[in-house]
């Protein structure tokens, strides 16, 4: 099979992008995400024809936050689009004229890098998207594992801390409370309040305010020293790593990879995640430890994962 | 193939089972579980040959507690014997003269329910064993995964609590230091002593002192309505079912299997854990819901799953 | 000295009342609440001179939310109104022209029960208000323990759960968040959300939805046998029961009451507040328990409390 | 008054010590600690005998670990002998015939503190003592408070982690699990297992294993910079700060004094201990903040303090 499209639906754009073969965007087209259901068909429809301009396209792959079903057409719930049972194979199929794939969209940037970044080589992988929230993605054997049906590999709502942190998805203590760029500036804003003292310089990049603290600030700060965001750092390394020690235990994969805005920062995250990672492993002097690898693909890696889900078919 | 053995390392005995195709055990044979490593090889040897009397045997599955690597040949380590990277494949093979598949027990007995037990007809199944720990299997594609290097599906060691209860294994906080037999005792044991008129019963069974309570006592207890035994259960069954849950956002099995002697009280502990499931499972309105079935082999699931196993080669 | 003016800010209105040397309240006068710290002080002035009106008043005492200094002068913080480092004591003895003792309002009320309610004949008592948050009072040898600065008795901010419930203090797991009329709605909210067919008669008290149930509703469901409504309560009184204990092991006193909106519902929740108390209490075998006593003089123990602190000036 | 002798019954050995009415110890006569109930009170009379000597005696103070009733005369429950309801106070003064006073060693230690040592000049202190376990004192308005039963300030034993760590009390997550001297060395041996690259030097003080690591050893290797060792004296003190951060929300003292063995490395604990007390301290920019002070007594405090409350009468 040749070219296929991925889609990646994100909180202000929508984007398509061919993608060949090898994992490589030959051209991509974006529109701005609208605010109702229906209408994100239409924009998604956009995307594919701006993208598709010029090339002999097979399918379309879509990457979608929420639920999809084992089917890989219905998205049974979305957390930030109105959707519930939204058969969005269908409907795109009616628009496009070409087969497509739903999946969810962080199960798709676990193939992506899978097949064609940090996953590479490697049977058994588990992913971590430390994004705003968290996700991930399970391949083991060589195949995406989506679960019976379909929702499998939901890792930011595990929960980490009994009657911890309540989450948007009801719940309380889940992971990505802990773990994930939310979690970061939390970490941020309450040490910068208890102690600002240390947190001179990542108040001086906002607006001098804790609540001024935003994402970017802790990583620009982290990475000139100061020690609030270094703290801040740390501390949602702890919670990334000994989790990961858990997903060890469980699916004992040959790597981990990390991806999301998070790991953008590279060694100053991933270097206190192999630590905390190592200090949690359970048995470590008596079994093989999973390598943890930096995502290569960064955000493109969703919507190269999807197109390659639609061309596997 | 035709018939294999199974053999099941226990605390006090090790049992071998002559097993057919349809996972009914012909024979077994008995012997008492020796204290050294290298005398243990030779018990295996003596059930092995013991069982074997009068059967055209094809292959010897081993469950032995402990990590199994992914060849199937070497315990890596093994908590309550001497064994650190025992090579017990090759030497069993010496001994009997049959090819042997070694695996960890907990995984050999989700493998028999799954194919004979209570997991039948499903492709995607979890078992966990609340025995004096918490172990458990993954099968998902119908395959059991081992994980890369064979020692996955510890489920016992995923942390639930931070900060939390000393485990053998050296970590803190592990599901089976609250959901498993040992802690069925400490639950009865912490409430006697601290209400011993609700646990009048309780003691009773016993020697009268809160430390003489037995899991046996509690189990009996619990079923004749002794407060406090039944409120152990309903804590054992509270993490149980909380941790399904965490399982049911990371594999999306379509069921889950319950086994181990624990499992044994059937309904009194099965019920408390499906509605504990339930009221933990994340997006639980949105997405089909995972069976909680209790397992039906018992204390042979490991045996026959083992010769199974060694059946699928 | 005679009479005495009580004062008690409430988030809706505020209540003045002549009180009497055994505790009786002779007159009240009610005024709204206004929006502004400024105006707040003409309000209390305007419902001391309503009040007082015909009564010879030597004193007034006045109860507010928040960090009173030790000279029972200064707000330093309050949650609610916009005072820091407000002199209240100044302002509003120059609008009254009489002395004036400003308290923490949880003291003022621990200090009522303990003169006129279920604290009479005690030494030693600590006083928990189950309200929308937690606040309380310690009374040792017979007096307020307020602190070095004033500020002690702060209980509804103690950790009880690492890395737990974000608070509105800024801090994490403090026991308001698991031990409040608050929490109390969050309990049945979510239980509601998970299984709803235990929550038939809860739902039905409001609009139907999990969103919609009150405090009232828990209250009125429990006392119909609502499965999820009484599970609430019981999930608030584990909590609540659990910190007393801690509180016996710093204080021991002779008596705790409980107060606040949440105790209304008497034995209700005060039973198995005692159960999860006794379950706690470390050393139960070995040294006299305390007795955990519903509070008597309901929402008036704040400004009784207040105007006796003001006659002992 | 003049001259009284204090008693200090420790595991190993039993002192007793003239001390005057500066604090300052004039005599000391030490005997070893017998094993049995009966014997330790011959061994106590032994030790007064022989510091009495050549002084003029008034009163004798017994320091001893357990519940101390409210007459301070009869230990409820002593954890390291075979001390129920002992008649202390009545047994010494028939071998002595001088008035005993009988006290909580960790109160005795707080006293002797407040009076002679860091405590000098505050009227609210609280004490804790970090020794193998956690123990402590409170003094409020200048008194020593010792609940209505006698047996207040068990700060070792309240709950920090639900579901914690296992207790000798029986219960689970108490604070001295987590902020002691046995705490400090399960921190170390965990790290150093996990870690061992980062605890070269740590290792080597002992007999090279983890289980070999001895608390002298993580003090001697942490002066020294070992990262294991260092980390592990941080962690002690995020327990230890959040703790006295909950003490000062309660009780709102002006200074804390860290004392016990721990305490005996100086700013290597004190100074993580300050920083995490004001990290977790609530309303922190709203309120005074306690003083965090080093014990100045050392292992004398609990003898003096017992001398010079013996002293009080």
């Amino acid at each position: 099979m040749g070219l296929t499209i991925g889609v990646d639906i994100g909180g202000t754009k929508i984007a398509a992008g061919v993608v060949d073969e090898e994992g490589a965007i030959l051209n991509t087209f974006t529109v701005p995400t609208p605010a109702t259901a229906e209408a994100i068909v239409d924009a998604i429809a956009s995307a594919v024809e701006g993208a598709r301009e010029g090339h002999e396209i097979e399918a379309v792959g879509i990457g979608a936050a929420g639920y999809v079903d084992d089917k890989r057409a219905t998205v049974l719930f979305a957390p930030n689009i109105d959707w519930r049972h939204e058969p969005l194979k269908d409907k795109v199929e009616q628009r496009v004229g070409l087969p497509v794939v739903v999946e969810n969209d962080a199960n798709a940037a676990a193939w992506g890098e899978y097949r064609f970044g940090a996953g590479k080589g490697h049977d058994d992988v588990i992913c971590i998207t430390l994004g705003t929230g968290l996700g991930g993605g399970i391949i083991i054997g060589n195949k995406l594992r989506r679960g019976r049906f379909g929702v499998a590999a939901e890792f930011g709502h595990i929960r980490v801390v009994p009657d911890g942190l309540l989450c948007g998805c009801g719940s309380q203590g889940c992971w990505e409370q802990y773990a994930s760029g939310r979690a970061l500036v939390r970490y941020a804003r309450q040490r910068a309040a208890a102690t600002p003292e240390n947190a001179v310089l990542l108040l001086s990049l906002g607006d001098g305010t804790t609540e001024g603290i935003q994402g970017k600030h802790v990583s620009e700060a982290a990475r000139q020293g100061d020690p609030v965001a270094v703290d801040s750092f740390r501390e949602l390394a702890r919670w990334a790593g000994a989790g990961l020690a858990d997903l060890a235990s469980l699916f004992d994969p040959s790597a981990f990879i990390v991806g999301g805005g998070v790991s953008d920062e590279g060694e100053l995250v991933l270097d206190p995640i192999r630590k905390s990672f190592r200090r949690w492993l359970i048995g470590g002097a008596w079994r093989p430890h999973a390598q943890v690898l930096a995502a290569q693909l960064g955000g493109k890696a969703g919507l190269v994962g999807a197109a390659d889900l639609a061309r596997q078919g």
